[in-house]
C-alpha cells in the first residue's frame, strides 16, 4: 500500500480518493488552502482513514500523486506545491485542460503541438507525468465493471516505462484488464487522448448518458 | 441508384468510388486537371463503369458530392468546382485537416472552435454539409464487417436532418448497422470527430495496425 496525494477536491478527486481508501491506501487530499471544506467533508465521511492539507503538504506526504484539479489550474497547483515535493515522483495527470470561456461544450486551451500533459512534464522535468483515466466520466475510471463487463479501454501516455508500470498496476486494482491498457508511447501522446474529450462531449450530448466509453476494435 | 461525384483521387477516394460503382451508383471522379492519369486509371480498371472530370464537371454530374480530396485542399477544390455545381446537394464530408508541416504525426490546421466540415458549410452555405466517416482507415469505411463483425461505431454530423438521412442510408449500403450510426448532431459536432483523428494517429502508432476502429459501450 502507497501514500498517495490527490490533488483536486472535486467530483474527479472524491471519486479518486475515495476508491485508493477503499483499497487500503493512505491519502491526503490537496487543495489550494488548508482549512477547505471539501476537504474535511471527506475526511470526515472517510472516518479518519483520510488526511487533507495544502497542495505542498500532500504532495510532500504522497509518494505517487494524482493530478484531479481542472486543467485550467493545474500548472499553478503543481506550482504552488514547490519542486522539492514533486521530484522524482509519479505524477497521474487525469486533467483535460477544458477552456470554458468559448462557449459549451468546451473548447481546449492547450493542444494540436502539446498537451497539458506535456506542458506539466516540461514546468517539472523531474516529475514522471503518466496521463492516465482522462478519457472518460470518473464513475467508470475506478469501476469500469459499471459497463460492459468491463470490456473497453483506457490509456497511457509518459516518458518513464517504470512509472508507466506502477501507473498500470493502479489501474489493473481499480479493475481495469491488462489486455485494455494501452499504451500509447510518450507524453506528447497526450495529445491524443485530450484532443478526444471534444468528441466525448458530442457523444455525451447526442446520447444524454456519460456512464459510456470507447472500445477499440480491431 | 444515384449519380455520385467522388472528389480526390487518392485512397480514400478509389476505396470510396469503387464501393459505390459495386452497389450500382453512377460515379464521376473529380480531379484538379481534367486528364488526370490517376483518374483515367480508376475509369479504366471499372471497365467504362465510372467517368472523370474536373473538380467542377464531377459536381456538375453529381446529385451527392463525396469529399475524398486532403484536408489542406478541400475548400479551394471545391471553390473551382463553382457554387452553381454545388448548391442543394449533400456534400458528405470525409477530409481531416491534417497538418503535415509540423512534424509527425500530424497536428490538425483547423480545429477547437472550428472544424472542417464547418468551414465548408460557412463558405457555401446552401450546401449541405454532412461529415461522415473521418474517424477511421478508409477500407472500413466502406467494408464495417472487416472488423469485430461489423460492431463498431461511426458518426454523423450535419445541419440539415433530411441530408443526415440520405446519408445514413448510403452508410447502411456500406455495412453499418443503424444502431452503429450515432448522430452528434449540428454540423460543429465536426470538430468531435476530427480532434478524434490525433487519438485514432497515436492507436495506430502503438498498435501498428490501421484496420481498427472504437465501439462506443455503455
Amino acid at each position: 500500500m502507497s501514500k498517495i496525494a490527490v490533488l483536486g477536491t472535486g467530483m474527479v478527486g472524491d471519486t479518486i480518493g475515495s476508491k485508493l481508501i477503499e483499497l487500503g491506501h493512505q491519502v491526503m487530499v490537496g487543495s489550494r488552502t488548508k482549512n477547505n471544506e471539501k476537504v474535511e467533508a471527506f475526511v470526515a465521511k472517510h472516518d479518519g482513514k483520510a488526511s487533507g492539507g495544502t497542495f505542498a503538504e500532500a504532495c510532500a506526504f504522497g509518494e505517487i500523486i494524482f493530478n484531479c484539479t481542472s486543467g485550467a489550474g493545474s500548472i499553478e497547483a503543481l506550482k504552488s506545491a514547490s519542486e522539492q515535493n514533486l521530484n522524482g515522483k509519479i505524477l497521474i495527470d487525469i486533467a483535460n485542460p477544458l477552456d470554458f470561456s468559448k462557449g459549451m461544450p468546451p473548447s481546449l486551451s492547450v493542444l494540436n503541438t502539446t498537451s497539458l500533459g506535456e506542458e506539466i512534464q516540461k514546468a517539472f522535468p523531474d516529475l514522471k507525468v503518466v496521463k492516465a483515466l482522462n478519457t472518460m466520466w470518473c464513475g467508470l475510471m475506478v469501476n469500469p465493471a459499471l459497463i460492459n463487463g468491463g470490456d473497453h479501454s483506457t490509456f497511457v501516455s509518459g516518458n518513464d516505462t517504470a512509472a508507466k508500470d506502477s501507473v498500470k498496476t493502479i489501474l489493473k486494482s481499480f479493475g481495469w484488464a491488462d489486455k485494455n491498457i494501452l499504451d500509447l508511447g510518450d507524453i506528447t501522446t497526450a495529445r491524443g487522448t485530450e484532443m478526444y474529450l471534444p468528441l466525448w462531449l458530442r457523444i455525451w450530448g447526442a446520447t444524454q448518458n456519460g456512464a459510456f466509453n470507447i472500445k477499440i476494435v480491431s
